[in-house]
């Protein structure tokens, strides 16, 4: 049985079932009764003979045939037993109500771990514990307690909703029920112990009649779920739209089931949903309001935006928010030009964003003139309407009409911002998404394009390790620095000496001026030290340097590697370039301004590998400094090519390595304007203790 | 007459008045006998001898009594002679809804001008061109055309809208009206010929009812009765909150008023309205939206926000939230972590932000006991309380209530999030703002806490030049950096030489290494003509820099005003420091990131002259470099206490030249580590021609 088979059970028992239609035992019973189950329900309660008017069991084992999913509201500590009873009869789900697992810290982990190993002895599908449950509002099979399905009767639909969080899910379903849009699917997965969100969302994109996804995730667990989803979606045209909460230190630092590697962790499922094509949202509201936006409107073209209003100040505004939200407010060509001139009246200046002042009122054909002049000439890639007051000698049933067949007709995506409900009322009967502001149209728009422009990018699903990977050891730099020659990477020319002979004859072989570094796989920091100079020019200095350093490094009774000089090299710029193995994304990539400044300057830029030479490029072009990159002042631009062929090197290695390589830092990365390429000066490599490579 | 009694005038002529209730000469009329005007209303129509039922009259000069203000809604031709009637009876205000003024070009602007001097010689003031008109809706003068008087009836309140456009005045009227806040005027200021915006909110903050002004501008005039404005705001607890629109190269572009230097326009509106306490928001809606929490709610204390709600996932956002817009998410002390143990039952932790899970389920008074342990200690400058889902077991009247009692006796502000109409409408009724997501509450405390810090900075009005500054020359490096260094400001030893003879000299008297350019006034970018030079370490290298630099002068046919030698100084980072007059703020003092880069690196904060050290410090870590200016990688801080001073000393010598400065451009700046002070190693100073400095 699949997954998505698991949402459509055709019978479901209820383990602590209640008479009670308001207790989470009692709920799912009377929501499945009300919504249309068709299959059978069985309560399990051995206290009663007749649950909420239905025949009561004493047990699984006393049923007339095998439920297909269980649900299990009873105590935490009755539910191991439970999922035996579960197993026993052959049921395919079990939707675990029951808190008292892993949320309570480390004794609970175990016992949840012990829920699942009992599960896949028979093949049973866990979702949960800790969650609000599942419901499916096609066949009426709501496996859940949510106090949302009285508050806002279902309504089928192509939505299917996924959260970690059971009020999540709930609030999503409210909202978007609220707004008058079907829902299919309600999936809370809760703790996660089995079934988690990605392979929730993978279930559900099977479901040909579902258009949009939404996701709410605390923690992006088995990725490469939801790699495959982002895949089939695209295969179907369906969205999948994702809130990942713990963005920043401070929500990191709540959502208590993470540890460890913090930012690196939000930065990679960012660079995860992006590199998939799954568009990441701020909260569930954002999710909610541009539900209709995505299930209404074609999908983008470009970045392009052509903005008109009947109020200069909502073009003033429109314009803003596009700069804002990254569109491009082009004016247009001669040909749009001649277009628009035919369809506007001679006060209206023909000019992006184009403010209609008085020319829409009792005249509303101009509107669709207008319209259809930009789809002819292939101006706009996305349009935005600006109707901040309507009032008397507007018709704006007429202009919704008109809208909704210029994106039809022309494919081309339209939202309209509004400030009144009457207004919002007339576009939304024609099934044209409004909103409460010029920013909220644009936002939406600009999703819409970033979502386009992120499909057009090949996106392969990550290499994931196996869990539990070996210690790692730190190679010294000369060591790391071969094995990153050895990858392709270009290293500064070098030389390692540990005899003053060796000095003087390295010297000789290398141009000066020379920078010295004392080697120690057992020192991260080496000018911390004093173990680095520079500006070397005579070989007694490179002599000196071996000397001392040797003292220091006896001093701090670290291992003495010799003596590195290499060739000073000139930069304009110091990078950063590093990639480890996540334990939930395989291989990432970074890359970052600032040599030793970057944990301070935070511009970074992370990619999970595989990826090409285009991500690559676009992740450079998203670091704060990237416009510093370009020609200014006579100066020639930096050549980004070489760097992007860095980054997908180091990845694809990586990837080669299979996880013999742990991690690389590569800093500073010197890059100069111009024809120069970039070199690595300073690496530090860690591999897996044991491994072979 | 002041501009405030301007809005309170006791008999009003229409110009223009027409009998059809719905025309621009109409409405008003309609507004002001259904809305309580007890002024008398004198329509003027030659062609009627009654309009909507009152008698009419042939001209202004036929009235029985002088009219305070005139409404003129006539074509744009007759407009001129309008004002003329208007001085001749002695009228004090005119409201001009016609447009064909400034909004067409010079031609207009000429029209325009002649307006402003026919009124100027009667003491005529003048709302607009092409402006929507003024209402005060205390006293039923509604001389305004807006249909939204009509969607939103009038109720008389505590806030005032000041509003460049029209349907600005009327998207915010209707928006606050919807929301059930009053509001007792509403002024459209359109061309702004006479009174700009600025002018009207100096004139509604004399109203001691107002508590809240909202103001909507494209272009800011005559910002000095803006920083008037403010200073009386600050003295009697009311707030300002603005939307300045062309944030953006895109919104400038379309903001057709604008001209000239837009990105600076930009960034010295948003500087001053900093310096001055006016909280600057993004759009229409963010101010109906925020409009109620600083209506209700307390000023903030300080930015440490605490978050309560009822699930988990709240509390991630809000904690995301919270970060976002820069708000402290601290832990609790010792003492907090006692008094929320007492409030809190034994399996609710007592960390921030604070998941209370099932805790209020049929127990509201540990909401009012929770937030009394945090009062008592001290805990909390801000509150924020998250009911993402509502249901069955919870009482939102009493926790409204609590909230509410608990934001009055604590003087701490809350702000709640919520998803459902009725919670919301549970919290409202007890006039606790509520928020439709975690990240709007989160924004709207955040405000008042940036309210409340920029509060406590002394603010005073700039000095703005009078019009027609007089045109600028440049003067030489060495001349541009004997300036700075007479106005105090460090600059980097060096001396000038015209002969070999001088060049050997000045070599021997400075400290190798040296840099040497080429002096000329009339380039800008030495460094693009080959004419820097730097390391120089043997005098014969500056005379070769000497006479290479004349014969590319030469070549350039540029004015040579001989080498320039310079010390050379150890830097970590380039900055870049100016100053320049600004004809509607003054004084601008400007730091950036990036030396030569600082025009496409963008990272630069202005501050408006007069500022102290603190508004100078503040504005230096606003800077997306400033994190690198901390101690990391054993390396010491910069010390920003001298950067600070140099922008303090900057601005107050411009002020002191009054404008025989007229620009100063200091760059780079070398900026070190640890104990080294700043240096400037560049700059060209702009002075008045003719000047006498």
């Amino acid at each position: 049985m699949s997954l998505l088979q698991a949402l459509s059970p055709r019978a479901v028992a209820v383990l602590g079932a209640s008479d009670n239609p308001i207790k989470a035992g009692g709920r799912p019973i009377d929501y499945m009764r009300r919504h249309g189950y068709a299959g059978r329900i069985f309560p399990i309660n051995p206290n009663r003979s007749k649950v909420q008017g239905l025949p009561a069991y004493k047990g699984l084992q006393a049923l007339p045939e095998a439920p297909d999913a269980v649900i299990i509201s009873l105590a935490g500590e009755d539910v191991a037993a439970a999922i035996d009873d579960c197993v026993a009869v052959g049921a395919k789900a079990a939707v675990i109500y029951s808190s008292g697992f892993a949320e309570l810290g480390d004794a609970g982990r175990a016992r949840q771990a012990d829920l699942v190993a009992r599960a896949r002895r028979g093949g049973l599908r866990l979702f949960g514990p800790n969650c609000q449950g599942v419901a499916n509002f096609s066949s009426g099979a709501i496996l859940n307690f949510s106090t949302m399905i009285n508050e806002s009767p279902p309504g089928d639909g192509p939505v299917a909703i996924v959260s970690q969080s059971g009020a999540g899910a709930a609030i999503l379903y409210g909202g978007l029920r609220r707004a008058g849009i079907g829902v299919r699917y309600m999936v809370s997965t809760g703790n996660e112990a089995d079934v988690c969100a990605a392979e929730a969302v993978r279930a559900v994109v099977e479901d040909e009649n579902i258009r949009l996804v939404v996701l709410y995730v605390e923690t992006l667990r088995q990725s490469v779920y939801l790699a495959d989803a982002a895949r089939l979606a695209r295969e179907r045209g369906i969205t999948i739209l994702a809130v990942k909460a713990g963005r920043t230190s401070a929500g990191q630092a709540t959502a208590s089931s993470h540890t460890g590697a913090l930012a690196a962790e939000d930065a990679l499922a960012d660079a995860f949903l992006r590199q998939h094509g799954i568009p990441r949202l701020a909260d569930f509201r954002e999710l909610i309001d541009y539900a209709p936006l995505f299930l209404s409107q074609p999908a983008a073209r470009g970045a392009r935006v052509v903005s008109i209003s009947n109020s200069g100040a909502t073009c003033v505004l429109a314009a803003d928010a596009a700069e804002e939200f990254g569109l491009a407010v082009e004016q247009f060509d001669a040909a749009t030009l001649t277009g628009l001139k035919q369809a506007l009246p001679s006060y209206v200046t023909a000019r992006n964003p184009i403010d209609m002042t008085t020319a829409l009122l009792g005249k509303p054909e101009t509107f669709g003139d207008t319209l259809h002049a930009l789809f002819g000439s292939g101006a706009a890639d996305l349009v935005h309407v600006g109707f901040p007051i309507g009032g008397e000698g507007y018709d704006f049933a007429d202009f919704a009409a008109q809208a909704s067949r210029f994106a039809q007709d022309s494919g081309i995506p339209i939202a309209v911002s509004v400030n009144q409900d009457w207004v919002a009322q007339a576009f939304q009967a024609q099934g044209v998404p409004t909103f409460w502001s010029e920013r909220a149209a644009m936002r939406g728009l600009a999703l819409l394009a970033e979502k386009a422009a992120q499909a057009g990018m090949a996106a392969q699903p990550p290499a994931v390790p196996a869990p539990g990977a070996a210690a790692a050891a730190t190679l010294d730099e000369p060591s790391s620095l071969a094995r990153l020659q050895a990858a392709g990477l270009p290293v500064m020319h070098h030389a390692v000496a540990t005899s003053e002979e060796q000095v003087r004859s390295a010297f000789g072989t290398l141009r000066a001026p020379l920078v010295a570094k004392g080697v120690s796989a057992d020192l991260a920091h080496k000018s911390e030290h004093g173990l680095v100079r520079l500006n070397l020019r005579e070989a007694q200095q490179a002599v000196q340097a071996f000397h001392d350093f040797a003292a220091t490094l006896r001093n701090l009774g670290a291992q003495d590697g010799g003596l590195l000089l290499g060739a000073q090299h000139k930069a304009d710029f110091e990078l950063a370039l590093g990639a480890h193995v996540d334990a939930e994304f395989g291989v990432a990539v970074m890359i970052g301004q600032g040599g030793v400044l970057v944990e301070v300057l935070k511009d970074v830029q992370f990619l999970v590998a595989p990826f090409g030479r285009t991500q690559a490029l676009a992740a450079i072009r998203r670091l704060a400094i990237a416009p510093a990159f370009a020609a200014v002042r006579g100066m020639p631009a930096v050549e980004l090519e070489p760097l992007a062929d860095m980054m997908v090197r180091l990845g694809d290695w990586m990837l080669a390595q299979a996880g013999q390589v742990q991690s690389v830092d590569a800093n500073p990365v010197l890059v100069a304007r111009g024809a120069q390429a970039p070199v690595i000066v300073d690496a530090v490599v860690a591999v897996a203790q044991g491994g072979s490579v």
